[in-house]
């Protein structure tokens, strides 16, 4: 239904690997490596030319691109040149991914979201539609970003000084929120809906408003029928790697995710 | 000027109206349905497949999809399978709509909308530009939502218990707000631009803030010039179905919308 | 390697100047004007039709649509019909500028931005990633908008009173803040990021917060390494008119933006 081979360009200098799927009017520029069992749906432009092409057009030559393998990239996404997107990822529509972005393995990033080049996700990150990550963000793995939520790297614009924020594993970061530049957002945190945080945020802090203020810590969220519901990695299972042996467990074999 | 029958591909299992015009570069998938006299611009796709797709590519079956009469979408919008569209709808460019949504008659949304998937309107919602909406909201009729406004449907991220907000009729969501999961807004409430809804709105207030809190009845606001500026109806006619018989008279007319 | 010329359109009454490159799937329509070594990437429509176009396609005529010289509009770009594009005009992916949108020369633009329509840009402004200006703003010189700002125009929502918003010279305005209709914004202010900005802001304040509180002036704010930071142009020279001459003898020089 969707793969008609109509209006695809692809370099001759890209590498296309097996049971590769290319969508109509996709462009594939040079220097750039799909690898096996990658979907690209239609009207993408995977390895766009960095700023450098439009000043020296003659000299000019594309930074390696590579998308892993088993990628699901939706219609219309932008990814440039010299980006590094591990297996397992998938994306929704429109996305924008500047130049020199890396993710690990199993990361999603949902429609519109903006992600402005030299920022590094580790593994399973979940970004949903519509957000902006400013350059130079740090972020680790299993950090879940809500809609809308802005990362920006400058404190007292404009300036020289740029510093994208860092991330550490398993924190979410709610809706809406956002987040200045430099700032450190620890293990396990949860930030609210509509945060504005301004400061470092520690290890399974919860933070709500504008300006963001410390609410509680995250293990001390309680339910009537659910005495552990944070750490969230307890109680959300479903397609993460713990599924099977709970997340302790899982946690005591993958010590690198501590 | 627009219709040059260039680069358009139609499922030989969609049905066209009569005096439908289709843009260049747009995509008709299998089981969509387009009523009489509705323009579809440029590089959209009406009928996007669903996720399942990818997985069951050789037995998959798009759900039927309806775009009604006498509507107008505009260039690079994605609807999904499985969306039922009524009459008179208008919409900006690179709209997104997933799978399921119903939209009643006359509504209009704007550029860059997000709307997830499984929500419901009613008829004659108008939604500016850039407006995201998480699955299962339901938002009734006359409901203006302002842009950048966000709603989301998981109070305690990342969770199975996704539950949309309900808006009744005649409410205003102000620019740049956040409406939290669940939250039921009542009829004829004004939420102030960059609010964050996380409780409650009880018909008529007026709300505003981070979070929201109630500043009055939007009965009361008064102007030097107006005695009766809300609810809203009784000021703004123009296009509206009261414009002729007024407001009170056209709801006696019409008391499903009450 | 962008330019292929395959499926562009350009109407027979469109003026291309010297040395213009336009991408593959680029359309450019009636009474578009190009002028010189501009670059107009892939995908990207340029002189798009009002909404008249829709209800009178037999008589319609498009306004005058003028793109400067040395301009640079990436893919998948929407300018509408009786814009005014001055020169050294830079863009990201997937903005939308509507009707009778003026920019001076030397502004930039970011992916996703939404100009409403009949909204004045001065000259140097620079505008970050999904910014929305609602109708009728007027924004002078050296702006700088940090990304997903909303600019609104409807005070007591929905009213046929429109008033955007305006913004003086050298004014700042921080990511996520919503800056409500007919606000005035006065030269050198420092609107803070996801700021509400709902009264006037007078010439050199710094204002943060929901609702948006004048924190100091901004010629206050102070650093152990530099005791006068702002004015940012002061400071932030690259690019600028000022690096050579600096800051205070260009101003004596070019007393139009003081």
């Amino acid at each position: 239904m969707k793969f008609n081979n109509r209006n695809i360009y692809i370099s001759d200098k890209a590498v296309i690997g097996n049971n590769v799927k290319i969508g109509d009017e996709t462009i594939i520029y040079d220097n750039v490596i799909i690898n096996d069992n990658t979907t690209i749906c239609n009207s993408c432009v995977i390895g766009e030319p960095v700023n450098e092409y439009y000043s020296h057009i003659n000299t000019y030559e594309n930074a390696q691109t590579i998308i892993g393998n088993n990628c699901l990239i939706r219609s219309h996404a932008i990814i440039y040149a010299g980006c590094n997107i591990g297996d397992n990822f998938s994306s929704g529509h429109r996305i924008t991914i500047r130049e020199h972005t890396t993710f690990g393995n199993s990361c999603r990033i949902g429609t519109l979201c903006d992600i402005q080049g030299y920022v590094s996700f580790g593994e399973h990150c979940w970004l949903h539609s519509n957000i902006f990550v400013a350059q130079h963000a740090r972020i680790a793995n299993f950090v879940f970003i809500y809609p809308h939520v802005v990362f920006v790297n400058d404190r007292y614009p404009p300036s020289e000084n740029h510093e994208g924020a860092s991330i550490q594993n398993f924190a979410q970061i709610g809706a809406g929120s956002v987040i200045l530049s430099s700032i450190n957002i620890g293990k396990y945190v949860l930030v609210g809906a509509a945060s504005v945080v301004k400061n470092n945020v520690e290890d399974y802090q919860v933070v709500a408003g504008n300006p963001s203020k410390v609410i509680k810590d995250v293990r001390d969220i309680k339910f009537a029928n659910c005495n552990n519901y944070f750490p969230w990695p307890l109680n959300f299972t479903r397609n993460m790697p713990w599924e099977k042996s709970g997340f302790y467990q899982w946690l005591e074999n993958n010590p690198q995710y501590r």
